[in-house]
């Protein structure tokens, strides 16, 4: 009996203790930073508790990735000591400290794809001596919820420095995007097995979930491939610049104890120089010249430097291809699949005279040059479709000018999505409008490589007089793409309701003609982050105001984080603009 | 005599084991990389020799600076193991090793200051058996030298891997610009220490001479002051974003040990929000929004966030103002001084009644703000010279259209610089031919910042539809400014002959608003280094041609040799292109 008082009388006191005073006026709401913002948050009252030296999080132990995420996210909340910008105004209670966050999944079978449930509900008790629930779904939606955790919890408090998490607390969180990605070109300049994982560390902080592995192209062949190794052998930078199936192994396990997707591309039949090392008869035009002098754009043998394209009439360009397709479908366990598709350029299939011959039996040249794409499809897309893959390939597959599939029982539309690139949302809605899924990657908003001036050597565009335009600096996609460029697209604008349910997301591109490992940090971030806020919880607040501006001291604060997490962000404001909050703001529209 | 002959056989061997076979056809001269590229390289054979492992620089040892920059040299050659992208075609000796470089001082005296004497003449013996001889006027020619022989030596060799030296070689170097600079904001955000270290250190492989360290502006004051460190203390982000005088004359000595002048600016009257926490008194518009609602552009506070203002009525401006000066002048030998002067605005000052008493005595408040800019330099520019230093300002204090100096004998030219950064190169004639010398940093070439977009908050601009054009990205000053436009840029376009002689060189600039420490690395390098050598030896080939087509290989090279130095330079192509010379040029005219 005396001992039941004398626990009443323990609790009363830890939940008088708890139990604090006056509530804020402001918006407290406001000084919590969780990037991206979780969709729905209720905080009654601006209280915070210490995060015990003894904190737990306890989950279900037979999910292996889960498991990984769990005490990943264990240690990096103990350890990681953030001291916010802007130091959060609440009543800390020092008696009450959380012990216990207890991970719940109603289906840990479900797999990681496409449109599985990210849900997650947060609930931190006002006592803070209970225990704190994170409720999902899936083990994924967990993993959502374990990163915004992570993020509550903070260095402050007035007499001693003591790690505070907001207690009174409820959120709950499901993104509008399933599909929410950043490509990253590993052909043009190679990144190592590190930075690739970094980058998916980044990712799930963001709660990005598809790495999208653009790793071939014409400039190397980094992938050694086990049925055809001699690929990577001639055509990577070298040996020490390749990726082996155990490095893949590495990343897309990597991958799933973060809840990202790996999905590879193997773009083709274009963007091939690379492959003429080991088999240059398949190859058209490798090693000439991209476009000669004295021919028209129109004539020119690739789009950028690095000529080659497959031959779609060389019998020994699909058996390459199928063992290619059996190494990457045998590697990569995602059900997507991206064989590529884009830039394809007649210049290069006309010099192959088995082509020539081919083209002479059509009347109009891009007729017979649409037919031999449709060719490549037709022999390779079944083959993918018939591992249980659904393709994506680039837009021009359908929209290209000059070259497209003309037949588009060649594309069968519930095997194949389209992925945009460029006229901004005018190309999205002529994908969705033909009944296609589509990602969309703008070039306009999403390519983080724009606005860095091309990489074309004797470009004679910048010798001119001091006073000359400058254009935009000389990028065919300029300019660069700010932050707020890319958080402020509405990737389903002038869509339909029906159009807009078939656009499953969104990717950040990173192509690397001129980034490597010592910018890749600071060209993906924090601007990937952009877009993974707009994808997640979207750009505007709830009375559908668009919400850049708040955006930005949140972002300052993300970006912060980030970098003592050792990714090295780009600065968005000096720090006086963090520490002044609204000072750095302007109240004029701009033009 | 038996031992003559054997001795003088073992010479012919020598000799004749070093003299060499066939010459080559082709220009060999090119597989020489050094950047930036010597004014003149004579190399009759492409004849290389092993730098043998006994090698050592021997230099005069009475010289502090000369003796630290050859024992950093000695280390650096020994150890660098560069790999070239494209190896040079030689013949090889392996006999005969280079075993010396004598380095050869015409005045130990000669201290660094403009105009000193950089040139060099370093010459390597056809034999390779000899000593090769670096002979400079000044140990900072010297020093110059000693970075040209670093990037002579490079890995190779078919049979083993060795450190090679080309042998016959003859190079006579000397700058066309005397001042050849990089401007750095410390201000905006903070740099620790080694950060500015790494910085000069990458300087001097480029031959830039001169590190102009903005160090403090509205935003922060990190520079701890020993007879002011309120200044510091209230106005810096925090105690572990300051300067301390031991950071300083750390970073000086290091600068002296590279051959690199370290000029201070001290910015005012503007820019000096920061300075209102120790002085609140002497700052105008402090603390107040920049730009506020429902008011003109012209009505502004400030150019951008960040208010504040030196008040040159008050007397206590000038206490504090002969403080900061006497300190300054005590911490930073060099003859240079920056005062700033740039971005004086109206609406600042005239929120202080004091300053709108005076100006009610004015018919034109024009003349009443200049009036009162020409007080405030006539009050302090005559304390800075008599320190025997020269006061640079920017352009400003001549051209600017609102406030400026009326009596130019405020401005005597004799102990006053000016630095442009706007009307690229019409501000350049305007000053010089107001017969000042001239120091040349137009933003609309060598403003490393433009083109990120800005950094204001809640900028509608960037909410637009799509398809909107999105103009330079809202960057005032875009476009990005890529390194063919640093490097095409002729800075003394327009100018007459004797005109031409008062550009005393110029400087690249890093505004610290969008950068800090993670991306420092990546946007200096590789640009400054086009303004380097664009500086050094020019733009053109000796034919009188502009030369930026072979530049890029060269600067490819070069960027990955700082790279493997450990500076985090950006990539300017993909590796492809660097290993298959010309494939990425383009052969067309750019319109």
């Amino acid at each position: 009996m005396i001992r039941v008082i004398f626990t009443t009388i323990l609790y009363l006191q830890c939940w008088m203790c708890c139990c604090f005073a006056k509530s804020h006026p402001h918006s407290h709401v406001e000084s919590l930073n969780v990037w991206p913002k979780p969709v729905k948050l209720w905080w009654a009252h601006p209280k915070a508790t210490i995060l015990s030296a003894d904190f737990t999080i306890k989950c279900p132990r037979n999910h292996p990735h889960l498991v990984a995420a769990t005490d990943r996210y264990q240690i990096l909340i103990k350890s990681e000591h953030h001291v916010p910008l802007v130091n959060p105004e609440v009543v800390v209670s020092t008696s009450c400290h959380l012990k216990v966050l207890q991970i719940k999944v109603a289906d840990l079978t479900a797999s990681l794809q496409h449109g599985v449930d990210e849900s997650y509900n947060l609930t931190i008790p006002a006592s803070g001596a209970g225990t704190a629930v994170l409720a999902a779904k899936t083990v994924w939606g967990a993993m959502r919820g374990l990163e915004t955790f992570s993020q509550l919890v903070w260095v402050g408090g007035t007499q001693f420095q003591r790690l505070l998490i907001p207690v009174g607390l409820d959120i709950w969180d499901s993104p509008i995007f399933a599909h929410r990605g950043l490509l990253l070109d590993t052909s043009r300049n190679y990144y190592g097995v590190k930075d690739i994982l970094r980058t998916i560390s980044a990712m799930s902080w963001n709660k990005l979930n598809v790495f999208h592995w653009h790793i071939t192209d014409s400039h190397s062949f980094p992938l050694l491939l086990p049925s055809d190794p001699d690929l990577a052998i001639k055509g990577s930078y070298g040996p020490f610049m390749q990726y082996t199936p155990a490095d893949v192994a590495e990343i897309i396990q990597f991958g799933f104890d973060h809840g990202v997707r790996v999905i590879p591309e193997i773009d083709s039949p274009a963007h091939t120089g690379s492959w003429a090392g080991a088999h240059p008869e398949i190859v058209t035009c490798a090693g000439m010249f991209w476009w000669p002098a004295e021919s028209e754009w129109a004539d020119r043998l690739a789009s950028e430097p690095g000529s080659g394209q497959l031959n779609p009439l060389h019998p020994k360009t699909y058996q390459v291809m199928k063992k290619v397709i059996k190494d990457i479908v045998s590697l990569f366990p995602d059900p997507f699949y991206h064989s590529g598709g884009d830039e394809v350029i007649p210049g290069c299939w006309t010099t192959d005279p088995i082509i020539q011959a081919f083209l002479s039996n059509y009347s109009s040249a891009h007729n017979g040059l649409s037919h031999l794409l449709q060719i490549f499809i037709n022999s390779t897309l079944p083959y993918v479709t018939s591992h249980n893959k659904t393709s994506i390939y680039w837009e021009d597959v359908l929209l290209d000018s000059t070259i497209k599939v003309e037949d588009l029982s060649t594309l069968p539309p519930e095997h194949t999505i389209l992925q945009t690139w460029n006229g901004g949302s005018q190309n999205t809605k002529r994908i969705v409008s033909s009944g296609y899924r589509t990602i969309v990657s703008s070039a306009d908003y999403y390519y983080l490589d724009c606005g860095h001036g091309s990489f074309v050597g004797n470009d004679s565009q910048y010798n001119r007089p001091p006073g000359t335009d400058q254009g935009n600096g000389g990028s065919w996609c300029g300019p660069f793409k700010t932050w707020q460029l890319i958080y402020n697209y509405d990737i389903t604008y002038g869509l339909t309701q029906e159009e807009k349910k078939l656009v499953l997301g969104g990717e950040v591109a990173l192509w690397s003609e001129q980034a490597d490992p010592t910018v890749l940090d600071s060209r993906l971030w924090p601007r990937a982050s952009a877009l993974a806020e707009a994808l997640w919880s979207g750009n505007r607040d709830d009375t559908g105001k668009k919400r850049y501006a708040e955006a930005t001291d949140r972002l300052n604060e993300w970006r912060y984080r980030m970098v003592r997490r050792g990714v090295r962000a780009e600065p968005i404001q000096p720090l006086w603009c963090a520490r002044n909050p609204g000072m750095c703001n302007t109240v004029h529209a701009s033009g």
